[in-house]
Protein backbone atom coordinates (compact mmCIF):
# COMPACT_ATOMS: atom_id res chain seq x y z
CA UNK A 1 0.00 0.00 0.00
CA UNK A 2 1.28 3.49 -0.90
CA UNK A 3 2.22 5.86 1.95
CA UNK A 4 -0.59 7.83 1.15
CA UNK A 5 -3.56 5.31 0.91
CA UNK A 6 -2.00 3.97 4.20
CA UNK A 7 -2.30 7.63 5.99
CA UNK A 8 -5.96 8.05 4.58
CA UNK A 9 -6.34 4.25 6.18
CA UNK A 10 -5.37 5.20 9.52
CA UNK A 11 -7.20 8.82 9.15
CA UNK A 12 -10.07 7.59 8.26
CA UNK A 13 -10.19 5.46 11.62
CA UNK A 14 -10.60 8.48 13.72
CA UNK A 15 -13.64 9.27 15.13
CA UNK A 16 -16.01 11.38 12.86
CA UNK A 17 -13.78 10.67 9.94
CA UNK A 18 -14.78 8.88 7.08
CA UNK A 19 -12.99 8.13 3.50
CA UNK A 20 -13.43 11.28 2.06
CA UNK A 21 -12.57 13.95 5.18
CA UNK A 22 -9.45 11.69 5.53
CA UNK A 23 -8.48 12.26 1.58
CA UNK A 24 -9.33 16.06 2.17
CA UNK A 25 -6.78 16.25 5.45
CA UNK A 26 -4.13 14.62 4.08
CA UNK A 27 -4.02 16.55 0.82
CA UNK A 28 -4.27 19.61 2.96
CA UNK A 29 -1.86 18.30 5.52
CA UNK A 30 0.57 17.16 2.28
CA UNK A 31 0.51 20.71 1.07
CA UNK A 32 1.62 22.65 4.18
CA UNK A 33 4.22 19.77 5.50
CA UNK A 34 6.07 22.10 7.06
CA UNK A 35 3.93 24.71 8.67
CA UNK A 36 1.17 22.17 9.19
CA UNK A 37 2.45 18.49 8.88
CA UNK A 38 5.93 18.46 10.71
CA UNK A 39 4.42 20.23 14.13
CA UNK A 40 1.17 17.77 13.97
CA UNK A 41 3.68 14.76 13.73
CA UNK A 42 5.83 16.61 16.73
CA UNK A 43 2.53 17.08 18.55
CA UNK A 44 1.48 13.78 18.45
CA UNK A 45 4.58 11.90 18.98
CA UNK A 46 4.73 14.50 22.45
CA UNK A 47 1.59 13.42 23.32
CA UNK A 48 2.04 9.80 23.45
CA UNK A 49 4.85 9.71 25.18
CA UNK A 50 4.11 12.52 27.76
CA UNK A 51 0.50 12.30 28.51
CA UNK A 52 -0.09 9.74 31.21
CA UNK A 53 -3.41 8.75 33.33
CA UNK A 54 -4.07 9.85 36.65
CA UNK A 55 -3.36 6.99 38.90
CA UNK A 56 -6.10 8.78 41.33
CA UNK A 57 -8.74 10.15 39.57
CA UNK A 58 -7.88 9.07 35.25
CA UNK A 59 -7.90 12.19 34.13
CA UNK A 60 -4.91 12.81 31.40
CA UNK A 61 -2.73 15.10 31.33
CA UNK A 62 1.54 15.58 31.93
CA UNK A 63 1.79 14.56 35.46
CA UNK A 64 0.37 11.38 37.61
CA UNK A 65 -1.20 12.35 39.96
CA UNK A 66 -2.85 14.98 37.67
CA UNK A 67 -2.96 18.97 38.25
CA UNK A 68 -6.42 18.68 39.63
CA UNK A 69 -5.38 15.98 42.04
CA UNK A 70 -2.38 18.05 42.86
CA UNK A 71 -4.26 21.40 43.02
CA UNK A 72 -4.53 22.10 46.93
CA UNK A 73 -7.09 25.27 46.61
CA UNK A 74 -9.41 22.85 45.67
CA UNK A 75 -12.10 21.32 47.64
CA UNK A 76 -10.97 18.38 48.15
CA UNK A 77 -14.19 16.70 50.30
CA UNK A 78 -16.09 16.89 46.93
CA UNK A 79 -15.86 14.00 44.45
CA UNK A 80 -17.74 14.57 41.40
CA UNK A 81 -17.73 10.88 38.99
CA UNK A 82 -17.85 11.65 35.32
CA UNK A 83 -18.44 8.85 32.87
CA UNK A 84 -15.04 9.69 30.31
CA UNK A 85 -12.48 12.20 31.03
CA UNK A 86 -14.21 14.49 28.12
CA UNK A 87 -16.88 15.08 30.43
CA UNK A 88 -14.53 15.77 33.30
CA UNK A 89 -12.78 18.60 31.30
CA UNK A 90 -16.86 19.99 29.85
CA UNK A 91 -16.89 20.62 33.26
CA UNK A 92 -13.82 22.20 33.62
CA UNK A 93 -14.61 24.51 30.67
CA UNK A 94 -18.18 25.77 32.83
CA UNK A 95 -15.39 26.48 35.60
CA UNK A 96 -18.69 25.28 37.76
CA UNK A 97 -16.75 22.80 39.71
CA UNK A 98 -13.76 23.43 42.02
CA UNK A 99 -13.95 19.71 43.79
CA UNK A 100 -12.09 16.52 42.52
CA UNK A 101 -12.83 13.77 39.78
CA UNK A 102 -12.84 10.27 39.61
CA UNK A 103 -13.79 8.83 35.75
CA UNK A 104 -15.38 5.99 35.68
CA UNK A 105 -13.78 4.82 32.34
CA UNK A 106 -17.46 4.18 30.93
CA UNK A 107 -20.93 2.85 32.07
CA UNK A 108 -22.13 -0.57 32.90
CA UNK A 109 -23.30 -2.37 29.71
CA UNK A 110 -24.82 -5.82 29.61
CA UNK A 111 -24.76 -5.28 25.82
CA UNK A 112 -21.02 -4.64 25.22
CA UNK A 113 -20.07 -6.88 28.83
CA UNK A 114 -18.97 -4.20 30.78
CA UNK A 115 -19.00 -5.27 34.44
CA UNK A 116 -18.71 -3.11 37.94
CA UNK A 117 -15.20 -4.56 37.59
CA UNK A 118 -14.00 -3.08 34.04
CA UNK A 119 -14.93 0.24 35.71
CA UNK A 120 -12.83 2.24 38.12
CA UNK A 121 -15.56 1.92 41.12
CA UNK A 122 -13.41 -0.01 43.46
CA UNK A 123 -10.65 2.88 43.05
CA UNK A 124 -13.75 5.35 44.02
CA UNK A 125 -14.35 3.43 47.40
CA UNK A 126 -10.37 3.66 47.87
CA UNK A 127 -10.68 7.49 47.89
CA UNK A 128 -13.01 7.60 49.81
CA UNK A 129 -12.12 5.18 52.72
CA UNK A 130 -9.06 7.89 52.93
CA UNK A 131 -11.72 9.79 54.51
CA UNK A 132 -11.38 13.57 53.11
CA UNK A 133 -14.70 12.92 51.18
CA UNK A 134 -17.96 14.50 52.34
CA UNK A 135 -20.20 13.98 49.20
CA UNK A 136 -19.62 12.29 45.65
CA UNK A 137 -21.88 13.89 42.87
CA UNK A 138 -22.68 11.74 40.27
CA UNK A 139 -22.18 13.47 37.04
CA UNK A 140 -22.69 10.40 34.55
CA UNK A 141 -24.87 10.76 30.85
CA UNK A 142 -28.64 11.11 31.03
CA UNK A 143 -28.62 8.52 28.84
CA UNK A 144 -29.98 4.79 29.66
CA UNK A 145 -26.68 2.71 30.30
CA UNK A 146 -25.78 6.44 32.26
CA UNK A 147 -28.46 6.38 34.77
CA UNK A 148 -27.80 2.60 35.46
CA UNK A 149 -24.68 3.15 36.37
CA UNK A 150 -25.35 5.80 38.77
CA UNK A 151 -28.11 3.76 40.58
CA UNK A 152 -25.41 1.34 40.41
CA UNK A 153 -22.58 3.23 41.61
CA UNK A 154 -25.11 5.15 44.40
CA UNK A 155 -25.77 1.84 46.01
CA UNK A 156 -21.98 0.89 46.33
CA UNK A 157 -21.44 3.89 47.80
CA UNK A 158 -24.39 3.82 50.40
CA UNK A 159 -22.11 1.46 53.25
CA UNK A 160 -19.66 4.47 53.35
CA UNK A 161 -22.26 6.99 54.74
CA UNK A 162 -20.79 9.63 52.27
CA UNK A 163 -24.04 12.16 51.00
CA UNK A 164 -24.69 10.96 47.24
CA UNK A 165 -26.04 13.79 44.76
CA UNK A 166 -27.14 13.87 41.05
CA UNK A 167 -27.03 16.95 38.59
CA UNK A 168 -30.37 18.34 38.12
CA UNK A 169 -32.54 17.94 35.17
CA UNK A 170 -34.23 20.91 33.35
CA UNK A 171 -34.23 23.42 30.76
CA UNK A 172 -30.86 24.48 29.08
CA UNK A 173 -29.82 27.47 29.60
CA UNK A 174 -30.84 29.47 26.35
CA UNK A 175 -33.06 26.46 25.72
CA UNK A 176 -36.83 26.90 24.50
CA UNK A 177 -39.61 25.10 25.52
CA UNK A 178 -40.97 23.90 22.24
CA UNK A 179 -38.08 22.53 21.03
CA UNK A 180 -37.28 20.84 24.69
CA UNK A 181 -38.25 16.62 24.87
CA UNK A 182 -41.16 15.75 26.96
CA UNK A 183 -38.94 13.82 29.84
CA UNK A 184 -37.04 16.62 30.68
CA UNK A 185 -39.93 19.17 30.35
CA UNK A 186 -41.21 16.99 32.65
CA UNK A 187 -38.26 16.67 34.94
CA UNK A 188 -38.39 20.94 34.72
CA UNK A 189 -41.49 21.20 36.07
CA UNK A 190 -40.99 18.91 38.92
CA UNK A 191 -37.67 20.04 40.09
CA UNK A 192 -39.06 24.15 39.64
CA UNK A 193 -38.24 26.18 42.21
CA UNK A 194 -40.01 29.33 43.99
CA UNK A 195 -39.02 32.38 43.01
CA UNK A 196 -37.23 34.80 45.39
CA UNK B 1 1.42 24.65 27.02
CA UNK B 2 0.64 20.96 27.67
CA UNK B 3 1.43 18.34 25.42
CA UNK B 4 -2.55 17.62 25.12
CA UNK B 5 -3.10 21.39 24.72
CA UNK B 6 -0.54 21.48 21.86
CA UNK B 7 -1.83 18.46 20.16
CA UNK B 8 -5.60 19.78 19.65
CA UNK B 9 -4.33 23.04 18.78
CA UNK B 10 -2.78 21.58 16.01
CA UNK B 11 -5.28 19.04 15.55
CA UNK B 12 -8.28 21.67 15.25
CA UNK B 13 -6.66 23.83 12.18
CA UNK B 14 -7.51 20.75 9.82
CA UNK B 15 -10.47 21.12 7.64
CA UNK B 16 -13.30 20.00 8.78
CA UNK B 17 -12.51 20.17 12.66
CA UNK B 18 -12.86 22.60 15.30
CA UNK B 19 -12.04 22.32 18.56
CA UNK B 20 -15.00 20.30 19.94
CA UNK B 21 -14.34 17.48 17.32
CA UNK B 22 -10.21 17.97 17.92
CA UNK B 23 -10.36 17.08 21.61
CA UNK B 24 -12.66 13.89 20.75
CA UNK B 25 -10.29 12.65 18.54
CA UNK B 26 -7.13 13.31 21.20
CA UNK B 27 -8.69 11.39 23.75
CA UNK B 28 -9.96 8.55 21.01
CA UNK B 29 -6.03 8.43 19.63
CA UNK B 30 -4.58 8.46 23.83
CA UNK B 31 -7.05 5.80 25.11
CA UNK B 32 -5.95 3.61 21.90
CA UNK B 33 -2.07 4.64 21.90
CA UNK B 34 -0.65 1.27 20.43
CA UNK B 35 -2.90 0.32 18.25
CA UNK B 36 -3.93 3.76 16.50
CA UNK B 37 -2.00 6.73 17.77
CA UNK B 38 1.52 5.63 16.68
CA UNK B 39 0.81 3.67 13.29
CA UNK B 40 -0.74 7.03 12.88
CA UNK B 41 2.26 9.00 13.45
CA UNK B 42 3.93 6.74 11.43
CA UNK B 43 2.01 6.74 8.65
CA UNK B 44 2.19 10.11 8.70
CA UNK B 45 6.30 10.40 9.11
CA UNK B 46 6.22 8.17 5.74
CA UNK B 47 4.05 10.62 3.98
CA UNK B 48 5.87 13.58 5.09
CA UNK B 49 8.58 12.02 3.86
CA UNK B 50 8.12 9.97 0.95
CA UNK B 51 5.39 11.44 -1.06
CA UNK B 52 5.66 13.97 -3.99
CA UNK B 53 4.92 16.35 -6.09
CA UNK B 54 4.78 14.96 -9.79
CA UNK B 55 6.54 17.38 -11.81
CA UNK B 56 4.71 17.30 -15.10
CA UNK B 57 0.95 16.87 -14.08
CA UNK B 58 1.08 17.92 -10.87
CA UNK B 59 -0.28 14.53 -8.92
CA UNK B 60 0.92 13.58 -5.58
CA UNK B 61 2.41 10.10 -5.39
CA UNK B 62 5.25 7.96 -4.20
CA UNK B 63 7.28 8.74 -7.69
CA UNK B 64 7.96 11.41 -9.90
CA UNK B 65 6.75 11.35 -12.65
CA UNK B 66 3.97 10.03 -11.03
CA UNK B 67 2.08 6.52 -11.78
CA UNK B 68 -0.25 7.56 -14.46
CA UNK B 69 2.24 9.96 -16.11
CA UNK B 70 4.57 6.37 -16.01
CA UNK B 71 1.69 4.52 -17.08
CA UNK B 72 2.34 3.25 -21.11
CA UNK B 73 -1.14 1.82 -20.96
CA UNK B 74 -2.86 5.63 -20.72
CA UNK B 75 -3.93 7.98 -23.77
CA UNK B 76 -1.39 10.14 -23.80
CA UNK B 77 -2.76 12.29 -26.68
CA UNK B 78 -5.71 13.54 -23.79
CA UNK B 79 -5.03 15.87 -21.00
CA UNK B 80 -7.43 16.72 -18.46
CA UNK B 81 -7.08 19.76 -16.65
CA UNK B 82 -8.01 19.76 -12.97
CA UNK B 83 -8.14 22.38 -10.13
CA UNK B 84 -6.35 20.23 -7.30
CA UNK B 85 -5.44 16.47 -6.49
CA UNK B 86 -8.54 15.94 -4.90
CA UNK B 87 -10.17 16.64 -8.13
CA UNK B 88 -7.76 14.49 -9.95
CA UNK B 89 -8.72 11.38 -7.78
CA UNK B 90 -12.12 12.11 -7.92
CA UNK B 91 -11.88 11.36 -11.82
CA UNK B 92 -9.34 8.42 -11.33
CA UNK B 93 -12.26 6.77 -8.65
CA UNK B 94 -14.90 6.94 -11.83
CA UNK B 95 -12.56 4.84 -13.90
CA UNK B 96 -14.17 6.86 -16.88
CA UNK B 97 -11.25 8.64 -18.11
CA UNK B 98 -7.85 6.97 -19.27
CA UNK B 99 -6.02 9.72 -20.50
CA UNK B 100 -2.91 12.09 -18.40
CA UNK B 101 -4.03 15.08 -15.73
CA UNK B 102 -2.69 18.54 -15.32
CA UNK B 103 -3.41 19.94 -11.90
CA UNK B 104 -3.52 23.65 -12.25
CA UNK B 105 -2.89 23.92 -8.47
CA UNK B 106 -6.41 26.54 -7.47
CA UNK B 107 -8.01 28.82 -10.04
CA UNK B 108 -7.58 32.29 -10.91
CA UNK B 109 -8.82 34.85 -8.19
CA UNK B 110 -8.35 38.72 -7.84
CA UNK B 111 -9.58 38.55 -4.56
CA UNK B 112 -6.77 36.39 -2.98
CA UNK B 113 -4.56 37.43 -5.77
CA UNK B 114 -3.53 34.54 -7.17
CA UNK B 115 -2.66 35.33 -11.03
CA UNK B 116 -2.17 33.22 -13.60
CA UNK B 117 1.80 32.78 -13.12
CA UNK B 118 0.48 31.49 -9.76
CA UNK B 119 -0.85 28.36 -11.35
CA UNK B 120 0.75 25.59 -13.68
CA UNK B 121 -0.20 26.97 -16.81
CA UNK B 122 3.12 27.35 -18.42
CA UNK B 123 4.20 23.84 -17.76
CA UNK B 124 0.62 22.93 -19.28
CA UNK B 125 1.83 24.73 -22.30
CA UNK B 126 5.21 23.64 -22.08
CA UNK B 127 3.82 19.82 -22.31
CA UNK B 128 1.38 20.66 -25.22
CA UNK B 129 4.40 21.99 -27.05
CA UNK B 130 5.77 18.73 -26.86
CA UNK B 131 3.14 17.45 -29.46
CA UNK B 132 1.68 14.18 -28.16
CA UNK B 133 -1.20 15.98 -26.84
CA UNK B 134 -4.45 15.94 -29.25
CA UNK B 135 -6.95 17.35 -27.08
CA UNK B 136 -7.45 19.16 -23.89
CA UNK B 137 -10.01 18.35 -21.12
CA UNK B 138 -11.08 21.24 -18.84
CA UNK B 139 -12.65 19.49 -15.91
CA UNK B 140 -12.74 22.49 -13.71
CA UNK B 141 -15.25 22.91 -10.75
CA UNK B 142 -18.59 24.80 -12.08
CA UNK B 143 -17.68 27.98 -9.54
CA UNK B 144 -17.34 31.26 -10.71
CA UNK B 145 -13.71 31.37 -10.14
CA UNK B 146 -13.35 27.83 -11.97
CA UNK B 147 -15.41 28.95 -14.81
CA UNK B 148 -13.22 31.77 -14.92
CA UNK B 149 -10.23 30.33 -14.94
CA UNK B 150 -11.31 27.85 -17.66
CA UNK B 151 -12.28 30.51 -20.27
CA UNK B 152 -8.66 32.15 -19.28
CA UNK B 153 -6.82 28.14 -19.75
CA UNK B 154 -8.90 28.01 -23.61
CA UNK B 155 -7.63 31.36 -24.60
CA UNK B 156 -4.15 30.49 -23.77
CA UNK B 157 -4.26 26.91 -25.20
CA UNK B 158 -5.97 28.60 -28.69
CA UNK B 159 -2.71 29.55 -30.65
CA UNK B 160 -1.24 25.33 -29.46
CA UNK B 161 -4.63 24.61 -32.12
CA UNK B 162 -5.07 22.13 -29.79
CA UNK B 163 -9.03 20.57 -29.33
CA UNK B 164 -10.24 21.95 -25.89
CA UNK B 165 -13.00 21.01 -24.49
CA UNK B 166 -14.93 20.87 -21.07
CA UNK B 167 -17.20 18.84 -18.71
CA UNK B 168 -20.81 18.39 -19.77
CA UNK B 169 -23.54 20.59 -17.20
CA UNK B 170 -26.74 17.48 -16.38
CA UNK B 171 -28.72 16.29 -14.38
CA UNK B 172 -26.56 14.04 -11.90
CA UNK B 173 -27.07 10.59 -12.24
CA UNK B 174 -29.71 9.76 -9.50
CA UNK B 175 -30.55 13.38 -9.12
CA UNK B 176 -34.13 14.83 -9.16
CA UNK B 177 -35.91 17.12 -11.11
CA UNK B 178 -37.20 18.63 -8.42
CA UNK B 179 -33.99 19.67 -6.28
CA UNK B 180 -32.16 20.44 -8.82
CA UNK B 181 -31.08 23.93 -9.04
CA UNK B 182 -32.63 26.28 -12.06
CA UNK B 183 -28.99 26.96 -13.52
CA UNK B 184 -28.41 22.95 -13.70
CA UNK B 185 -32.16 22.79 -15.09
CA UNK B 186 -31.54 25.11 -17.62
CA UNK B 187 -27.85 23.74 -18.60
CA UNK B 188 -29.23 20.06 -18.85
CA UNK B 189 -32.26 21.15 -21.62
CA UNK B 190 -30.19 22.93 -23.32
CA UNK B 191 -27.91 20.37 -24.19
CA UNK B 192 -30.53 17.32 -24.05
CA UNK B 193 -29.77 14.99 -26.25
CA UNK B 194 -31.50 12.60 -28.98
CA UNK B 195 -32.24 8.98 -27.74
CA UNK B 196 -31.83 6.39 -30.03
Amino acid sequence: MSPLDQLMKHLARLPGLGPRSARRMVLHLLKRREALMLPLIEAMTRAAQDVKGCGTCGNLGGTDPCEICNDRGRDRGLICVVEDVADLWALERSHAFRGLYHVLGGTLSALEGIRPADLRIEKLLTRIDAGETREVILALNATVEGQATAHYVAERLQPTGVAVSRLAHGLPVGGELDYLDDGTLAAALQARRKTA
